[in-house]
C-alpha cells in the first residue's frame, strides 16, 4: 500500500513538475524558461522523488520502467498492474490540478495541447511518425540502461537518483523538438485527456515505443550489470 | 543559540540569493537570466545553506517547513517561534540589503514590485486568487513530501540537501508566472514589505497556503516515512 | 567484451544526447536551449551514463580520454585499440539514428553542419586553427585533470561521475563558439561523417589536440595525483 | 608543492572556464549562453576541480577564500603568501590563454571588457561603488559561510564541492549586473591587466571587498561551526 501511494505521488509530482513548467512557464514572454527549463524540471522531479520515496517503491513513475526492470529481472510481474494503475491515477490527478490552475488565468479560453506528445503535425518541430517511433524507443532504451547500470549491486550507492534524473533530463533536451519527449505512457496519457486536439488519437505510439525500449534496454541491462537478486 | 543564527543566515541566503536574481539578474537585457535562472538560484540557495548549517539547525529557512516539520513529529513545537522569528528577521535584513544595492543602480526611481508574491492583477501572469492558492498549496505538499523523505531514516545518508535544494528549483520553474512562487511565508514577508503597490495586502495567501500544504504533507509523511525519533 | 559494451553504448548515449540536442533543439525557434543547454546535454550524458557502466569499464566514451588514462598510468595499452573502436562505433551508430530522425522532419533538405566541429570558416563564431588548437588542448588537457584527480585515491569515493560529467559541460560553455567543442575524437569523427560541408578534412585537428593535452595532462596526473595502481 | 601545482591549475581552471564561457559565448548571437550559462560555468569549475585536487590542496582557487579560511582557523598563516601568489599566475596565465584565443578570432580589434569586475560606470547594470562594496561584502562572506559549514566536521561527508562549486554559481546569478562578480582578487586582477578601460583602477575594491567579506564570515563561522582541527 506504500508502495502505490509512492508510485502515485512520485507520478503526480513528476506531471505537475515537468508538464507544469512547460504550460505556464515555457513561453512566459521575455523570462520563459524555454524547452532547457522544462527538461530541467522533468529530471528533477524525478530526482527528487526518487530521493524521498525510491527507498519505499523502488521510484519509477513510469509504466515503461517498471515494464523495463521487470525485463531486466529487477521487479515482480505481480506487482505491475498496482504500479501502473497508481502511476495513471497519480498523472491523471496531476493534470487535473493543472487544469484547474490553468483555467483560472486571465483571458483564458483553452488548454491547447497541454504539453501533449505528438508526431507529424503534433510534433513540435513537424517530424514524423517513424522520427518520433526511433527517438522514442532509443531513449526510453538508455533511460533503462541508466536506470539499471546506476541501481547496480557495483554502483556507487545512493547516487542512482542524480544518475536516473539527470539522464531525464538529457532525454528532454534532445526530443522535445521530436514528440515533446514521453519515454513515459502515464504522462502521455493524462496530458492527452485534457487537451484540445488530436492527441489523444497519437497515444498508442507513446506507449508502444517507450515500452519496447525499455523491455530491450532491460534484456540487454540483464546481461551487462547481472541480475541483482 | 546557534541554531537560530544557522536559521538566521539561511533565510537570509535563501531570500538574498533567490530575489536578489530576479530583482537584479532576470530581465537583464540580451543577458539576463530569466525565470530559469531565478528558480536555479532560490534551489541552490537551500542547496548550499543546507550542506553549511543543516547538521546545526536542520536548514528549514522557511516557516512552512518548520510547521510541516512540526506536523510530521520531526520538529518539537516549542522551538517554533524562535525559528519562525529568526527566519522573519533573517528575510527582512535580506531585503533591506537587495534596497541598498539596488536604489545605488544609475537611474534608480523604484523597487518596483521587488520579486513579491501575488495573485490576480498581481501574479506575473495573471492567475486568479484560486489557481494562486492551489499552486502553493499543492507545491509547498509535496516540498515537504521532499524534505520528510529524503531525510527519512532509509533514505541514503548526505543527499537531503541536493533532493530538498533542487524541488525548489523545480517548485520555481512551474510557479513564477502563477505567484512569483512563495512557498515561504518568510520571503514572501520581506518582499511585500518593501515593494510598490498592494502586494502586503496578500501577503496573507502566502502564509496560509503554504502552511495548510505543509501541514497537510507533514501528516501524509507520518504515515509513509514513519518517524524518525 | 562487456567492458567494449559499456564503452560502445556509453559513446552512443554522449553523441545521441550531445550532438542530438545540438541537433534539434539548440536553435528551435523562441524556446531553442541555446548553447548552455547543449553544455548540459554533453555534461549530463557523461554524468549518467559513468554512473551507469563505469563500473564496468572505467567510463571513458573518448578516445583522448583513453590516451589520457594510459598516459597517466591509469590505463593498460593492450586495451586501447579494443576501446577506441568500440567508441567509434558507438559515436558512428549514434550519429546514424540522429540521421534517421532529422532527415524525417518536415521539408527536411539537409543535416547542415549537423553539430560537428570546424575552425576558421567553420567555426560557429569564426576562430582561426590556431585559437582552435589552443582550446581544444587546455580543454582537454582540464579534462583529463579532473578525471584523473577525482578519480584518484585520495578523493571522495563515488562522485567522480559528477565531477566528471560536469566538467564536460564547462568545456562546452567556453568552447562551443570556437570549435563547436570536441575534445573527443570519435564525436568529432562521427559528425563530420554525415555533415555538408569540408568538415571532414578539418577532423585531424580534432584527433591532434585532444589526444596531446590528454597525454600532456596524463604525465602531470602522474605527478600530482600518483599512480592508483 | 603539490599543493601550490594543485591551486596554480585550479586558479587557472576557474579563470578560463568561468571568464572563458563570458568572453566567448555569454553574448553570442541568438544561441548565447547568457549570465546564467556564466553563473554555471564558474560554480562548475570550483565544483569540479574541487573534486579533483581538493585533497591535495584544499581547493582555494582564491586569495579571499585563503584568508577567510586563515580568519576561521582552518589554515596556517605561514602557507598564505605562496597559495596567493600560485593563484595570482594561475589566474593571469589562464587570462593569456583567453587572450590568444580571442585575438584569433575573425575581424578581432579589441578584448572590451575581457569580463573584468567594475562599478559605476564600469557595471553591466550601472550600479554604484557603495552597491558593489555591499554586494561583494555580503557575497563572499555567504560563500564562505558555506565553505567553513560544509567542510566542517559534523556536515555529510565528500559533498563540500558540491556546496561551494554552486553556491558560487548562486553568487554569480545574483552579482553580474551589479559587478560583473568578483568575490576574487585573483580573477578580478588577472582580467583587469588585460581589459580595455578603466578596470585596473577599479580592482582595489575588488580585493578589499572580498577579503573584508571572508574575514568577517571567518571570524563567524569559527563561532558557529567550531574550529576543525
Amino acid at each position: 500500500m506504500k508502495k502505490l501511494l509512492a508510485e502515485f505521488f512520485g507520478t503526480f509530482w513528476l506531471v505537475f513538475g515537468g508538464c507544469g513548467s512547460a504550460i505556464f512557464a515555457a513561453a512566459f514572454p521575455e523570462l520563459g524558461i524555454g524547452f532547457a527549463g522544462v527538461a530541467l524540471a522533468f529530471g528533477l522531479t524525478v530526482l527528487t522523488m526518487a530521493f524521498a520515496v525510491g527507498h519505499i517503491s523502488g521510484g519509477h513513475f513510469n509504466p515503461a520502467v517498471s515494464l523495463g526492470l521487470w525485463a531486466g529481472g529487477r521487479f515482480p510481474m505481480k506487482e505491475l498492474p498496482g504500479y501502473i494503475i497508481a502511476q495513471l491515477i497519480g498523472a491523471i490527478l496531476a493534470a487535473s490540478a493543472l487544469y484547474l490552475i490553468v483555467s483560472g488565468v486571465d483571458g483564458f479560453e483553452s488548454v491547447g495541447g497541454f504539453a501533449s506528445n505528438g508526431y507529424g503535425e503534433l510534433s513540435p518541430g513537424g517530424y514524423s511518425l517513424t522520427s518520433a517511433f526511433v527517438a522514442e524507443f532509443i531513449l526510453t532504451a538508455f533511460f533503462l540502461l541508466v536506470i539499471l547500470g546506476s541501481t547496480s549491486d557495483k554502483a556507487p550507492k545512493g547516487f542512482a537518483p542524480i544518475a536516473i534524473g539527470l539522464s531525464l533530463t538529457v532525454i528532454h533536451l534532445v526530443c522535445i523538438p521530436v514528440t515533446n519527449t514521453s519515454v513515459n505512457p502515464a504522462r502521455s496519457t493524462s496530458q492527452a485527456l485534457f487537451a484540445e486536439g488530436a492527441y489523444l488519437s497519437q497515444v498508442w505510439l507513446f506507449w508502444l515505443a517507450p515500452i519496447a525500449g525499455a523491455i530491450v534496454a532491460g534484456v540487454i541491462g540483464k546481461f551487462l550489470y547481472g541480475n541483482n537478486d
